[in-house]
């Protein structure tokens, strides 16, 4: 078996997500997901450590791909428009395959208060790499916060209204629109 | 051995909180903090279930504590004027034990991937208390969802400046304070 095997990593994780909705993710063992996606044992332990991490795969990627597009706006904008830049650069990393497994991620998600943990941890992260990001560039830093959380709810609220619409629109158009609601929103605190 | 311990409760939450900080929370087993806070297993799982609700305990008090607040502030304060009386609801469950164990509680949720995961749910939970709390005032969804995220924000920072600080200050003055430093933020987005 060679040991590239091209696509053999998305395979798991969407083998996984699968796995996890139909059966429960503590019922899901790595020997099925591994059989599911056509890769043996091994294979996988090369991609992941254990199941947990096929769920926080890309979640480092993501992280970094706010942090640039933020770390990368230019100088003079605001920090919901630098947030805005952030979004619009991790939407690269949302392909057709993100969106197709979304409903069943969330299912797994609602169904393993273990998943939900993970999913909570995840979204501290997301905030501090914004926050950070936000800092670097000299926002004040309840400001950098605030505005971290802003992207946070925008990121999730439009990834949820991503995965339930039936259009071509790639993720970044529906980050930034529920950003803009946000931000409209924020004149009303 | 009386059914009925005074005291029982909060004695097992400090010996849980200081055996975790000294020495780790996977280490800890549930006789080592029965023991310590000088009651029997079984007065412990009268109280709590496993040694991770011990450190939930009082989650859903304070959740209720936070609606209840909101929804008991004058009709026509704006959302984060509500998410303060919230806050100030919130202050009266934390007395000085809390702030006695509250650098330790930071210690060990610091050690433990599993503590920290559990931490960020409860975030999320508070989140979703205030949330509804709002939306049932009337407050436009996007708006509740940004003033409740305002509101655990100011939540964390004041009882992380409250535990820091030695003065006989309660709980809901750092709270407030937090919340109106985030309050001003908000205009800089």
């Amino acid at each position: 078996m060679a040991r590239w095997e091209p696509g053999a990593r998305e395979r798991l994780v969407v083998a996984a997500v699968e796995l996890f909705a139909d059966q429960g993710y503590d019922a899901t063992t790595v020997t099925e997901i591994a059989a599911r996606a056509g890769v043996t044992k091994s294979t996988l332990f090369r991609h992941f450590s254990d199941k947990r991490e096929i769920l926080s795969a890309g979640q480092e990627a993501l992280s970094g791909r706010l942090a640039e597009g933020i770390a990368d706006a230019p100088p003079d904008v605001s920090p919901l428009d630098a947030v805005a830049a952030g979004l619009e650069r991790a939407s690269e990393a949302f392909g057709p395959v993100n969106r197709a497994i979304g409903p069943q991620l969330r299912a797994a998600i609602a169904s393993s208060a273990e998943l939900q943990e993970r999913d909570a941890l995840k979204r501290v992260g997301l905030s501090v790499a914004m926050t950070d990001a936000l800092a670097a560039r000299g926002v004040a830093v309840p400001v950098a916060q605030l505005a971290a959380e802003v992207g946070v709810l925008a990121f999730k609220q439009g990834y949820a209204a991503w995965i339930e619409a039936d259009d071509d629109t790639g993720f970044g158009p529906y980050a930034v629109a529920a950003l803009d609601t946000l931000r409209e929103a924020s004149s009303e605190l």
